[in-house]
């Protein structure tokens, strides 16, 4: 049977491990990585999934074959499928999700906001990570209501707001204050993020911790005490090592 | 006006800063801490709050005492309370419970499930942590099973298991297996908890990583896609130092 639908751009798939990051941490997860993404951030931690040079390695997957690596490597048993990139939300993921979910499989998105799709409703938990002003990028909150808006209030809907300094932590202050109905995750930055062209995983741990305690001292004497804080587990446990 | 309740056994009341582990790691939260315990945990990581022999530090402080504590740390603002210990089950906690509620205050209790109070229902986050052998404890299903009940479902309510070992990860199955609706988190243990008459609060950090790292790959490859896994944050982020 040919695979009617069109091919996502898939930069790694992998998995289960846990979620190391935001409303889902600590949870078994498959991740689907795709390539290619509207957005350049400056502290980009997965520039192997954005930056064009690497356009080479992302492979244009059908739904069949996408399908066929996560049933495999969840062997069969129904997992949460994290979509993620690059911006995931340029991929046609619909048919994936339908797909999916006739055998009980979950679907969490993590987007910055920019790119809306009708998909979003058929999700079970919508990640919104409109990225602050260390980003150098732009939001366009037309764009991110949009994407709220398609969700249509069917899925778990989350704020992560990257942290990595005053203006960033005044930025998630503004988008807690614009959305005050949906649960914020701060995290505070790695700025010590891989470079895709070298084997070097190591990342500078101690700089990462004390911009955790800077932000949970932040958000504590600012009582602020709505807002979660939570590194990248994963990066504590494994440094940049990738599909880990 | 004198206060007509109960006192409650202090052994510290801190924060806030961010809870550690479990359902809600990452949020911002005052604990209460208090003295005494019908258990006695060959791994206890709170001897300060179980060991008699630190009796004389645990405060009887009226309720009054402790609102008034928690009102002046929070700042006044609703913030999550965290009643561990020790079994903080001991303790009447109902009156301050009800106090705190009035305010807009929620309260989460962490108990392995030995002892079983009528307030239970009042909690917002009821967190049962029964211990698994290598605690040297055994675990009462009866005792457990009328918490669950005195809770009446009307606090959320989620597993958390403590994993050393082989032992303790099929005890933790089993649990699961007895209780599959309720959310289940697993623990890796810190097998150098500190010692309370020392001021050294150094761990193990790379044993509690492999550790990790081991539980991960025991439950991914098992398939048991439902359980979260998550570290004690508090002890990677600052070891065994005290009300942090």
């Amino acid at each position: 049977m040919t695979d009617m639908h069109p091919a996502i751009r898939v930069s790694e798939i992998f998995g289960p491990t846990i979620q190391g990051e935001g409303v889902l941490i600590g949870l078994p997860t498959v991740f689907i990585r795709t390539g290619g993404c509207d957005y350049r951030c400056s502290w980009c931690d997965s520039l192997h999934a954005v930056d064009n040079q690497y356009r080479n390695e992302w492979l244009p997957m059908p739904i069949d074959a996408v399908w066929q690596t996560v049933h495999a490597l969840s062997g069969g048993r129904p997992v949460m499928v994290s979509l993620s990139g690059g911006n995931p939300a340029i991929q046609p993921f619909g048919p994936l999700i339908e797909r999916g979910h006739r055998q009980g499989y979950r679907f969490a998105l993590e987007t910055q906001g920019s790119v809306v799709r009708e998909w979003f409703a058929d999700l079970d938990v919508l990640i919104l990570s409109p990225k602050p002003p260390s980003s150098e990028m732009t939001t366009s909150w037309a764009a991110f209501e949009a994407c709220l808006e398609a969700a249509q209030e069917k899925p778990q809907i989350v704020l992560k707001l990257v942290v990595f300094d005053e203006s960033d932590y005044a930025y998630a202050k503004e988008v807690a204050a614009r959305y005050p109905h949906l649960p914020i995750y701060l995290q505070p930055g790695n700025h010590t993020p891989p470079h895709p062209g070298s084997e070097d995983t190591s990342v500078d741990l101690d700089g990462i911790m004390m911009r955790m305690e800077w932000l949970v001292e932040r958000v504590t004497s600012d009582r602020w005490f709505e807002a979660r804080v939570l590194p990248q587990l994963h990066v504590l446990l494994w440094g940049n090592k990738r599909a880990v």
